[in-house]
């Protein structure tokens, strides 16, 4: 047993669909998130930025002593992540390979599709991942860099014009190419999950930071570092930014209202 | 007659459509052009943010001597005009009183709007701006902010279905609200003209970032501090990240293919 909070940080608000699912599978365990709102996005930028970014937020979080940490940002998870475990001094769960294994676990045809950040399909690492198992499979990527924004501005409800215009564009050829299942390879895509559903119909969709999650409960129960906490584990919230729609945002990420302790921090000092 | 160059900087890659402006009206002068690509976008960032941000694009700016600093950023602009400029030890030009200037002189009807960044809009600068020099004037305003993703993921050809849909959902309001004039208050926005235009029927477009270049050289005509280099003035362009598609959206924005000096630079340590 091991009490100590485990760290989540994300490029933004997206990473907080990972606390949701941690909230629900790990509810006695202590969380600190990081949102780095103050530079976001990461997924439009070049791999020097992302991982000096990442590697400021992993300094931030070791100084909460945390337990291990999670990369619930699939933008640096594809891009840095061998960068970002290498200077953490606990270890360090990304969203890639628990995605990749779903995937290749939910494929029928073997032809998996996977979406997400320019940065993240420029860096090809989900397509590698999966032929490193399974090199028959077929894979086919698509960078949706309007995703991230759309969300951001409130665009993800159910038959929204403009974003049910951009999934036809991003997605259209991939429903084509005949995959049976999908990667959603940023963690702010399971917002989207209707409108992107409703295109993709048939086809299974991987919440890459559901499965991250669920992948780092068993982790953290093999290596007998699970806490046990009976009153419920607290989250603590911080970011590098603080705008006006950041509560409302983060509700409905978290899919509750935003309680308990935020603070805004100076990234750039780390 | 001053030699030094001019400093001018946005949030990204927008206020090269000043530095456009700047190469047509004053040929011979050499500027240093700073474009935040690690940080950007600005729009969607607090108050606090934003003037730090800018503090430290002021510094790096001084660090080249320059005589002049143009904010080619409706954000900075509006939210930390005075802050910039109080960091400054040269005279400091943003784009709201120059847009401004212009409108009030191109409206007929007195019903100006007023289209920007979310934090742009919610400062309310160019409305109070507008206000203080005609109190009688009808000013509307409307955030878009999906507008600066929308142009750097390349969606700004005239007909373009996405960006067309996302500029009936700003603008129709704002077009049978009856304004004659609108002042495009971020400098971005001049790459969306065709459709903003296409929407906008019978409206007078005002592009910040091009009244701001012509208000800056009568100013530096009456202070004679004009270069007069007859070889042509050279640019350097700094960014704070590299992103493959840099020069290509960089050569949109510019209207002529990038060349010259450009260097990657780390803007949290000015």
């Amino acid at each position: 047993m091991d009490t100590r909070p485990i760290g989540v940080f994300d490029s933004g608000l997206g990473g907080l669909t990972v606390i949701r699912e941690l909230e629900k599978i790990l509810p006695g365990e202590d969380i600190v998130y990081f949102g780095d709102t103050g530079r976001l996005p990461y997924g439009t930028k070049g791999k020097d930025t992302i991982t000096k970014f990442a590697a400021q937020d992993i300094r931030f979080l070791h100084s909460f002593d945390v337990k291990a940490i999670i990369i619930a940002c699939g933008t640096v998870s594809s891009v840095a992540f061998e960068e970002t475990s290498a200077a953490s001094s606990v270890p360090v769960f990304g969203v890639v390979k628990p995605a990749v294994n779903a995937a290749i676990k939910a494929t029928k045809s073997g032809r998996i599709g996977v979406i997400g950040t320019s940065a993240t399909i420029r860096s090809g690492t989900f397509e590698k991942e999966i032929l490193s198992i399974n090199p028959k499979a077929q894979v086919t990527s698509r960078a949706c860099p309007l995703f991230v924004p759309l969300v951001e501005s409130g665009h993800f409800e159910k038959g929204d014009n403009l974003t049910t215009l951009a999934a036809h564009e991003y997605l259209d050829e991939l429903k084509q190419s005949g995959i049976d299942t999908l990667i959603l390879g940023c963690t702010h895509y399971p917002l989207l999950r209707d409108i992107i559903g409703e295109v993709m119909q048939g086809v299974t969709l991987i919440d890459a930071g559901g499965e991250a999650a669920r992948a780092a409960q068993k982790a953290f129960a093999a290596m007998n570092i699970l806490s046990s906490n009976r009153d419920g584990g607290k989250c603590r919230f911080y970011v590098s930014d603080y705008t006006d729609d950041f509560a409302r945002l983060a509700s409905i990420l978290l899919a509750h209202s935003l309680s308990g302790y935020v603070e805004k921090t100076d990234i750039e000092k780390y």
